[in-house]
């Protein structure tokens, strides 16, 4: 890893592919153009600029201030800024503000990974993941009401197929598939069973076990949420899939090694995550703040802090993913 | 501790009496005996199944997570289960899925164990007591709001005696009796004072230390609130009543070595107990969650975390109520 | 420090020049002096009382529980009791029971004082600071709606020039001067811009850097706020730049070695806590409470963990500030 090189474009399309843990420039050239179909088919590209400039915000950001090279060569200062440029512009009307808003937050993204790395991980070997994300996501959004010159706009969905009406309570096959491809495209938060597909693809384009990790746990996501009957119109958007998918991937094959008591632990965590999930809905919405992929943070916090119950990982695997503390 | 017999049913009954901190089957045998006393008396026995299939499932949890065994045999994995089983019927309508519920809810109480021991407890030595029950919990109560197989039913009293109605601002006599001893049932979510009597004795069969606290932290509770004119239909179903009591216990008695000090020193804590439940039921009624054991858990995380200012404790009993991390 | 006398009222005052990092006696007699002039200002004593209430009981629970000499003497132990003791009879009316429940949240903030000195510092040096009091001060007046003996009066201006009306959203050269000084003022709740003059010199008194600092923060957080267009009646208050100013103080000069890098640190960590003071008053009105120096308490804590990337500070001036744990 310290041999990376420092190729300043293949490090921000490798910090794109750590949303999904993935340190891969062509899976993160795949998240790229997901987000621009995204952009393309919805006519707003504030998204897909603000993924750029907070991808590279954050990351300059962490050359400034001398973080760790490996770390920040693999993308590991980069994703939580993508996020948060993504996530931004989805809430939050496009003014000249906004901009320096998103420079703001993405700068703010950096230090918060160095700050999660220097205390969870350091102390208790919790890795910071989009921990950063959501916690800066949920300050600028908050912040944004009390500036009149940013206009949150909520979280209104983008595409015309995702106003659902009269959905029925048990989703057609067609319904189904939108659904599984949109748990995915969601951690970018895009609504688009194309972007979806692209996502899963860029996946598996790095690692065939995180792929299925990922298919399973969006499977999961489904048969839980219309098991327990939570509101279709939110199901088929997608929004009770995506932290679930990444809980799948990073319990399931990230941060454990995968064997068969690992597996069922990962399965637990994935039910769990949908659960919290409705938690957070029920608790978020009357303040007007989105619960971002928090569901999933606070999932691989409380299942990876008794991580010594499992076998121990091959030590590569794991470091890889952990924001080194200089 | 190591050498406890590892006896199915005797690990349960420890942990029923672990919830106050006894491992002592016995102790858990006659708190068994108030939960069903106040199914009995309600006719609502929902809970006394929770009860049973909580605590279960959380230990055969711990086992097949390979936790710490003189852990898991002396009832530290299995007291939050029991509570998780108990509130969550307290709370939401018996449907199918509300026993799935239980049991994913139950399973995750035993993995925020591990985790409150692997980071609270090894970094700090702040024992995770009842805070996975509570955090579990209110993730739990609040995804139900977003689930249509399941229904809160809300925190309504379920005993007619419950329902004050023009209670006189000084309770008499015989209401001063009721809170005193539902002070004490309310840490199992049972406003019955038969109950609150079968459990203190329970706690005296076990440490009559231990009993004395449970007491006179009850008594300090209800002067408290009572002074402070808290609102006299809460404080007569003992809900000012039950987290004090559980701090006078844990700070007086269980995790510092009692002395003149540490008595004084429990004594602010039970106060301080009061004050932060008036606060809890500020904060979240609006949200629609009950508050659980939340005061004692707070105020025992923030009144133990500097126990270096007491005398060391005779190492034996600290440790035995403290979740070994392997 | 540890040679420090052992004079009560010399600690006192210690205490409340610790309340802007300054272990200086004059400098907190002044601050005493501005707490006065704005009780002279709106007829209102009890903030003053409480001040003096606040700051004894705590510093006097400090020794009782035999914490830290030489912290104690410097005053650590006290600035967070005297912020309880000007807060509380700011947002509670004055009743007996208010001054009971003053004294029992001055000694809650020191047992805090040393928790957060045992987990937070000890673990990751980070310095507990107002962290205490602000957890205190939402407890208590959160408790405080729970209570009929006590009555939560709101955070309503105390001056009458501080009831803006119809105020222009580019502020004018008099109402700029008014901010400047009392976002100083406002560190100690008080909405008054001789107060925040007389404060300002108490700075000076003791640093000149940490005046400097104090002077560019008010500054940076006038531009930041009026430049987002926040509520012109909130910022003539001072209630946006009292946190951003004591970032400035903390992030630029107390806990890092100024320099180039660091000043560029804290300018990003003073335009943030701008914005966190957003998010906090979006978050906390509807639960009716306050966000004391919560803001700054959070930035704080985010840009001091990955303080490792910064020039070693020299030894004596960070430890001057944390809390020895014994």
């Amino acid at each position: 890893m310290a041999g990376k090189k420092d190729n300043f474009p293949l490090v921000l399309l490798r910090g794109a592919g750590q949303v999904f843990f993935m340190e891969n420039a062509l899976t993160g050239l795949l998240f790229f153009t997901a987000i621009a179909y995204a952009s393309y088919a919805t006519g707003i590209w504030a998204t897909s600029i603000g993924a750029i400039l907070g991808l590279t915000i954050a990351t300059l950001t962490a050359q400034l201030l001398d973080c760790d090279k490996p770390s920040i060569n693999s993308g590991l200062f980069g994703f939580n800024g993508i996020l948060v440029g993504v996530a931004l512009p989805t809430f939050i009307a496009a003014t000249p503000q906004l901009w320096f808003y998103i420079i703001i937050g993405s700068a703010l993204s950096t230090v918060m990974t160095a700050t999660f790395s220097a205390t969870l991980t350091k102390s208790w070997g919790i890795p910071g993941s989009t921990g950063p994300f959501v916690l800066t996501g949920w300050l600028m959004v908050a912040g944004a009401y009390s500036f009149g010159a940013l206009d949150v706009t909520g979280d209104s969905p983008k595409l015309v197929s995702d106003y659902v009406q009269g959905a029925a309570s048990i989703p057609g096959n067609i319904e189904l598939m939108q659904i599984f491809f949109r748990n995915i495209a969601q951690v970018f938060l895009l609504g688009n069973e194309v972007s979806g597909a692209l996502i899963l693809i860029g996946i598996f384009v790095a690692s065939r076990q995180a792929g299925i990790a990922a298919a399973l746990g969006s499977l999961i996501a489904m048969i839980t949420a219309i098991g327990m009957r939570a509101d279709p119109a939110v199901v088929i958007q997608g929004l009770y899939g995506f932290s679930p998918v990444l809980t799948a991937i990073a319990v399931g094959v990230i941060f454990l090694k995968t064997d068969g008591k690992v597996i069922a632990y990962a399965v637990l965590a994935t039910i769990v995550t949908v659960f919290i999930q409705g938690a957070y809905d029920a608790i978020m919405s009357p303040i007007g703040l989105p619960s971002f992929t928090a569901p999933y943070v606070l999932t691989l916090y409380l299942f990876i802090a008794p991580k010594k119950l499992f076998a121990p990982h091959p030590h590569q695997a794991v470091t890889q993913h952990l924001v080194k503390d200089n």
